[in-house]
């Protein structure tokens, strides 16, 4: 190879051309497996870089050491979609001077595409590569050490940053194609260790749920959908990272072979359970901008019609092909739902972060059926509130709120309570679980919020919805 | 479809924003087949645009009825990598005021991703497409009409331009997934009764050659290729379309298994020949930035092996994560080869421009080995001048010029020459084909030129390299 571009990364960091100041990026589609933040960061840190930018696609348990970092004022401010352990805590408590910014997968991808956040360069970990950087979140060398699937967040780094730096832990000869990232886009390739361990790609939110609870409230969100009228032939559906989400899948494909009845799609974090019915041929196409599971992944990198799409092209409300604009039904779970029916997936009752953003604010507004699927009460801490601690996701784009205790729907969508009635569900309205859920937990202690801002939360479309206070 | 995008050309067009003195822009996909190119002018200069720049990948001969638009004052300024036929004699005669930019396509694709080309408005042809934008060369559909494989030369387009209107012949429902065009960059979708005349996609420069002299060009090309050293286990390789350049392949092919090597990847126009090698095992990889015939093109399709590739991602000059930086060998033709190795490919020794640039000066700049395969003559035209009529692609990135008299080795290769040399091959001073070419020909008139500058050719780089002078 006459123009490798494969340096070490203290030399891809000194090409890049970084100053002090500047904003780098990240992937997490290794989630709680994710090796690169920290390596990059340390290396940042080492080499005396201060006052940098960190806008991740999203941030998790794994990301501890960065409060070290923070400290020490190597990173002054943070982007991303979510926070979560020790580095969430400490945030919230008021570790660092400038309010992380809560962007949604799509409003991120939007923001990127836009130049409202602008990416200096862009550290992205893949677990393929070869020499002039055509990358993939799957190698297929047999040397392959890690395997995430879709590169989806990376892609608008890839497309929009200054500078682009692929660390890999599989040089592979070129051409490494089929890619997800075009070696076009980038200036240099790092090879480490290991980028990630895909044991943990299912780790973070996803959980495949034994509770009988869950179990309760899946079979009570397909029944929604199944009376809902939007499950016909060519229907497209996507499911969230809940237990009771990925549980509904399994009754809505009884339902759907029951009836004869196929998807166009299923969108978003695919898991193994819609490969299962893509390759059953229940579902024509999987739209995967985040492989939720080994499973998916390597559905990803072996079928042709499991197409990778990046945030922008899953989610984007300022572009209009994007996927989540064909989206006919998704599921979604809750921390809280108010009164409004608006939703909080972010911050604990506590106060404390302790989620992220996700796609929630995009597949909300943009879905024909969206429906929240949350128990009343979690403990002795009520999920159906009056107000939601945080605004992530404003009630307008919720349609139906499922519970243990009753179906709420939304009084902007009359036609889809008469249906749900029809159909024999237990519709109540949205006070009556409001009321349930103080009944049975009394009011909640006030949470001992400070004056100072730690996070400002942004609509999808750039707006600014809602500030989160440190917790005192 | 919540947020179809379909609408009729005139609406496409009255959306886009296009005002006098824009540009637009369209692909050659379908060489000369396409409807695209007319079809839309025609509708331009109905709805009285003038002062347009036409900024096409390529055009042919079936693009005369341009002339007629060109002399009203619809199109003012044109940007291409060729002209031929009826358009590209009424240039050479001086039709329009301002001269025809011609660009290679990596330099298209270099100066549309730097803003040096900006497009206001593409229109884009696609065999496919859905309601939300995601296009295609090929239709899964039972309905499709057209087929022509690779978008490769409009993917430059679809990212950078102001506004993407896409044209198809066949709207299938949404996902129209795997795509080539994303319809995150797409903001209105046309249907066309045609887009397209796939049977002509291999017309143009494409002929599969029975003829004698051809066949001895191609035999000496494989053998220079051969005694190179460049042809080893995991080589690459790019052909031309010239029909010794595609002869060769034979040859190439029949060495490939007697030595039990294989190539890494075929690169560029793929044709038949090189589907073939690689369904054998021969090739590892197709990198296809256009597909020459319907054999190729259905390859792309069905084969995810066979990646399309954007022109920036083919042969850029300024992204080194092009496929012609990892390109080993490369067989092109050539109009006119000089004493200094130069070659014109664009214009005919009368003045007339008949061809395009392509791929020529970017796989003879980055490729390891580039082989020129002229004849001495061409009926009673000289090939082999002293000097071309045309400065097409610089003498600095030309290897070897295998002619049926001799192979001449450029004298910055001496190490090639040796290697020649050595396989017994009958190496020649360039200066003597020059000569020999001239006894047989006698000295050519000179051609009449005029004053005025019809024609400007740029090097990949964005610099100019020469110009076009009308001819009287």
């Amino acid at each position: 190879m006459r123009n490798s571009k494969v340096v070490t990364l203290e030399e891809a960091i000194r090409r890049s051309g970084l100053r002090d100041g500047m904003t780098i990026s990240f992937h997490h589609h290794f989630r709680g497996g994710d090796k690169v933040v920290n390596m990059v960061v340390d290396k940042l840190s080492e080499m005396g870089f201060k006052n940098l930018h960190l806008a991740a696609s999203s941030l998790s348990d794994v990301h501890a050491p960065l409060i070290r970092h923070i400290s020490s004022g190597v990173i002054t401010k943070i982007s991303t979609s979510g926070l979560r352990g020790e580095l969430a805590d400490a945030i919230s408590h008021g570790l660092m001077k400038e309010p992380v910014v809560f962007r949604s997968h799509g409003g991120r991808g939007s923001a990127i595409a836009s130049g409202e956040l602008h990416i200096d360069v862009a550290f992205l970990g893949a677990s393929s590569s070869d020499e002039l950087g055509n990358a993939c979140g799957y190698s297929r060398s047999e040397n392959a050490k890690s395997i995430c699937g879709s590169l989806g967040y990376a892609l608008p780094d890839a497309r929009y940053a200054d500078h682009v730096v692929i660390i890999t832990d599989d040089l592979v000869s070129y051409p490494n194609v089929p890619r997800s990232i075009s070696g076009a886009d980038v200036e240099s390739v790092v090879v480490a260790e290991s980028v990630g361990d895909s044991s943990k790609i299912s780790s973070g939110a996803i959980r495949d749920s034994k509770n009988p609870r869950d179990i309760l409230l899946a079979k009570q969100a397909a029944k929604v959908i199944i009376a809902s009228g939007y499950m016909k032939d060519g229907f497209s559906i996507q499911t969230g990272t809940g237990g009771a989400s990925l549980a509904a899948v399994k009754y809505i494909r009884e339902e759907m072979i029951a009836r004869g009845i196929k998807a166009s799609f299923a969108l978003g974090g695919i898991t193994a359970h819609m490969v299962r019915l893509h390759e059953e041929g229940l579902i024509d196409r999987l739209i995967d901008v985040q492989s939720f599971d080994k499973v998916a992944a390597e559905s990803l990198r072996d079928d042709p019609f499991h197409q990778e799409v990046s945030s922008v092209e899953y989610a984007s409300g300022k572009h209009t092909g994007s996927a989540t604009h064909a989206l006919d039904i998704v599921i979604l779970s809750a921390l809280e739902v108010d009164a409004d029916f608006n939703v909080n997936v972010l911050v604990g009752s506590d106060g404390i972060i302790r989620g992220a953003i996700g796609g929630h604010q995009d597949t909300a507004a943009d879905s024909g059926l969206s429906i929240i699927v949350v128990p009343l009460l979690r403990g002795r801490i009520p999920c159906v509130v009056p107000k939601v601690t945080t605004l992530i996701t404003p009630g307008s784009g919720v349609d139906v709120v499922v519970t243990e205790y009753g179906i709420a729907v939304n009084p902007a969508r009359p036609e889809l309570r008469e249906a749900l009635l029809s159909a024999g569900l237990h519709v109540v309205p949205m006070q009556d679980l409001v009321r349930g859920a103080e009944e049975i937990a009394g009011e909640p202690d006030p949470v001992p919020f400070g004056p100072r801002v730690v996070g400002v939360v942004m609509n999808r479309d750039g707006s600014l919805l809602d500030e989160i206070h440190e917790v005192k």
